[in-house]
């Protein structure tokens, strides 16, 4: 069973009003709990705020949410904790309430039992058929419409697979279905724009850094599904995953974990932890 | 208070792990209930099921769908129906479970406090600034991923002002926040088309069948919103208005009601009733 707090409350069930329900009109985050300690929380934090502010309304006190956090997860080693924010009940059809109260739904959830051979000698992706729609007014935001996500995730039930990558409508790579997207160049890294469609992940933002701290350059830009056989590497990354190295995209090969791929997962590895408060 | 049955049972909640809550990955269906009977039923159950099936889950049985309609309208001279199917609880993360129990959750409202005047001398309506992103295996359907409408119903406040009419990436005419759209041009009506986004309304079918009974022509394509300025009668649709006649559209103004138009709602008015059941 899933442990969950509705609005601080514990509660298996959502008010039927909720605008979450009816348009998808919020936000979520899914963060890993270690040790009992959520990892990445303020940039969590930080991308929720962002998050509702695009969407035009005000997120919850992080210290109220931080504390509902710790009452699910404290002495929990090893959990993932999902926050959704939405804006609430209330408002006529698609208007907003003028003064939305928007509302908290934390759930605890296990470990999920991923092969260690992912992390550690990579693993297998396809491209799916399901494209992106762009709109750069909602690109970057990890909001609740999901439906391109579920429908590119239903395309394969194969076990071997374990992952898929998604092109937007104009056929540029973008994003995993639940991971952003690292190309291996030259040295260099290449990783999808994500102005008009995808999901900013926090690990994307934490792998940039830690490869501008080695002096390792990052690109940027739009990737043609095509520039997957020039890559040397390929890897995904979510705050759940850390890395994965991919050891064949569709019908590409590739060293896994290449070198630079290793390197990143070692950095990210060992500063987690000082990472997480 | 709105009266909610949720698969079946009265209840003001939903179930926390509902996938409608955490990817809006679901449809809905808005209904017109006039002497405790539900408009247009037959087709508003037939997207359903055909919405249901392109996000690959089977609908409700309509018969179960009717038996709950009929247990919260009956007695209610005029009311709004609002049916959200789920994809129901279950799966991990995006992927969905194997066999879903898809979730029904209806809802009664009270009829919107329109004034009469909007349709019978027409509504003003802007230009909204939020784009809808276009995406053909998700056009047409009347999902529950609906940011894109709640942001742009957020851009006015002011009540002069009924609906915004809404344009693609691309700048192409496509629909209003809550409605079809329809010109009149040279006595023959043009609609956008809603394969690339936008939602395929059952009034916009019916419509273009009575327009077709008259020998009213109906041109289905892409429009430019500078088109808006050469047509002669503009005017919007969904299942509980109806027909509303638009007097101004941005700083366009047309003559409302126009002909076609008045020929148009009166059709639809006059066989409402037949056509209920």
């Amino acid at each position: 069973m899933t442990a969950v707090l509705v609005n601080g409350v514990f509660s298996d069930s959502v008010p039927a009003a909720d605008r979450a329900i009816h348009y998808g009109d919020g936000v979520f985050e899914t963060v890993a709990i270690r040790d009992g300690r959520p990892e990445l929380w303020l940039q969590h934090v930080n991308r929720l705020r962002k998050g509702c502010e695009r969407l035009g309304f005000t997120a919850p006190d992080p210290d109220l949410l931080i504390r509902e956090a710790a009452q699910l997860s404290r002495n929990r080693d090893r959990a993932v904790l999902k926050i959704i924010v939405s804006r609430g009940s209330g408002g006529r059809g698609y208007r907003a309430p003028g003064e939305p109260s928007p509302s908290r739904i934390l759930s605890l959830h296990p470990w999920p039992e991923w092969p260690e051979e992912y992390r550690l000698r990579g693993i297998r992706v396809r491209i799916c058929n399901t494209r992106l729609g762009c709109n750069p007014q909602l690109a970057g935001i990890k909001h609740l419409n999901r439906l391109e996500q579920v429908l590119a995730r239903s395309e394969w039930d194969d076990s071997a697979i374990a992952e898929g990558l998604m092109l937007d409508v104009e056929d540029w790579l973008v994003e995993g279905t639940m991971s952003n997207l690292f190309m291996v160049r030259n040295g260099g890294l290449l990783t999808p724009d994500l102005s008009r469609c995808g999901v900013a992940g926090i690990m994307r933002e934490r792998v940039m850094e830690v490869a501008r701290r080695r002096g390792i350059r990052c690109e940027v830009g739009r990737f043609a599904p095509s520039e997957l056989a020039m890559a040397e590497e390929l890897f995904l990354t979510n705050s759940i995953i850390g890395i994965w190295p991919v050891y064949r995209a569709d019908t590409n090969d590739y060293a896994a974990p290449g070198e630079i791929t290793l390197l990143l997962q070692s950095d990210i590895e060992n500063t987690a932890t000082g990472l997480s408060t």
